[in-house]
């Protein structure tokens, strides 16, 4: 069944963005307790960083790959809320003064405006060691051995093979003209390996055969190069109000984006073409992963 | 058994250190490696914070911890590197413009001197990713459930109640006068945690039972409240030469030490104090604890 085909209409997948995104906050609200101690300070950061903001499509990537598997949502939903913990510092990391120096990001004051840049700091390496110890913990699963993997292949996604050098290209790259597939790399790296991990975790929860969990893989990493060129469109055309954080920015900046190197029409097919592709990777599960299929044509769709 | 009671002299504990250090500086090149791409800027800035630097006093308890169940020494060295490797992280956060603004680390430029800001912060992000991975690696230890435990100790060592919070209150601290219950809080939690934890991964690693695992947790608390002293009276006493990082800077900016609080007579003895108690936590190892004992001695007589 090809995305094209899906029967599911966009308000069914928009319901259950939102109450993923419900589940979601409650789970971050209760996994990011304030302390008592003058620590608390770093708390406020933390919650403040993660908490009221996003379209959660990582962690709907998460709950929805891992209801593939039934596996009991609350564990589901951990995992989900700790990869929201890494996005979340990742945002918060990249704004700084010394990186991107955003002060807007989810249409508030970016975490080091809102506080200062050392918390900011605190909160991005504090989130990181706090996502790790979430997925560690035996109320995410039961089996070690699930415990284990899924620490393993975050860690791979989000380290200096994945997001982190992905960020690291990025800024090297400013200014510099790059070639598609170089764009195409750097942004399989600093975006792609981080969805790619959300669409697998459920495979992984679910102790699932290989050959489904790289289904899933495969699903997730065209998903996420749809996701990012659909996103740098997204920052050529939208306003700031719609984005809620800095529109046109990348631009102004030099970032190497394919839009910049395609021009708009070529890019949006190309990021059709993806979400196209990745929904292929979908037919063993059937009309079960019809939630996933609509997300794949939601992600080349949306418009903020 | 008492610490002054060992039998080893200092000269043993010095060749054993030092083979440590040989053996943890060969185990983070080989888990550091330097890739093709671009990216490549983030590796050499990993290696350049990590490699050629420190007593890895960290490492020297997991890998004497480790030593005491017979764990596979190959084995016990990556856990060790993945120490090392979070503790290099928090030094390069530490070092930033935003934090303690230092421009020396080890003898030789801070890692964003050397390198930029962007690149220290990325620097710090991915070790502490990578130094998960290095836990979560079935090379580490072929039982998942010793991976799991030793990923969840680690990351509630090192995130918001472990070392970022503690890191967090000493940047709120500073200028202010805290009491001693207070400043040994902030250490347990800034410093303490990470050597607790470094000496019970040998525990960890070595399927030990929960009270033996219990009694390294204990010397490791100990040893590290012991450290941490040690270090603010080498602040105080030592040259910037003698430290290999800028002298005197805690006091310049007014940050919270035992050692202003007490003073330096009182802080030594108090050092020394919580080094016999750690060692009274060794006794179930009988002799075979002695290099711990040893460093017991060692971390409240160094001078560098």
């Amino acid at each position: 069944m090809m995305a094209a085909e899906t029967a599911l209409a966009a308000p069914e997948l928009k319901q259950a963005l939102a109450e993923t995104a419900g589940t979601i906050e409650a789970a971050l609200d209760a996994l990011l307790v304030e302390s008592e101690g003058p620590e608390a300070r770093l708390d406020q950061a933390m919650r403040y960083a993660v908490l009221g903001g996003g379209k959660r499509l990582r962690a709907f990537l998460v709950m929805q790959s891992a209801a593939l598997f039934a596996v009991n949502p609350t564990c589901a939903a951990r995992a989900a809320a700790a990869v929201e913990m890494l996005h979340a510092y990742s945002l918060v990391h990249d704004d700084l003064p010394a990186m991107d120096n955003d002060d807007l990001r989810r249409g508030k004051p970016s975490t080091h405006r809102a506080f200062d840049e050392a918390t900011a700091i605190l909160v991005g390496d504090g989130l990181q060691a706090r996502a790790f110890e979430v997925l560690a913990d035996p109320d995410t699963h039961a089996d070690p051995q699930a415990r284990a993997d899924l620490v393993l292949a975050f860690a791979a996604a989000v380290g200096p093979r994945g997001m982190v050098g992905g960020q690291m290209i990025d800024m090297l790259a400013e200014g510099k003209a790059l070639t598609a597939p170089e764009v195409t790399r750097l942004q399989a790296m600093k975006t792609g390996r981080l969805i790619q991990f959300s669409a697998e975790a459920g495979a992984i929860l679910g102790r699932a055969p290989p050959e489904l969990r790289q289904a899933l893989a495969r699903f997730g990493r065209e998903l996420g190069a749809a996701f990012q060129i659909a996103d740098d469109l997204l920052d050529t055309e939208a306003s700031t109000e719609q984005m809620g954080k800095t529109a046109g920015k990348d631009r102004e900046a030099g970032k190497a984006t394919l839009v910049a190197i395609l021009g708009p029409e070529r890019a949006r097919a190309q990021a059709e073409l993806l979400a196209e592709q990745a929904a292929v990777h979908l037919e063993p599960f059937a009309e079960r992963a019809d939630l996933l299929r609509a997300l794949a044509r939601f992600v080349v769709e949306r418009n903020a």
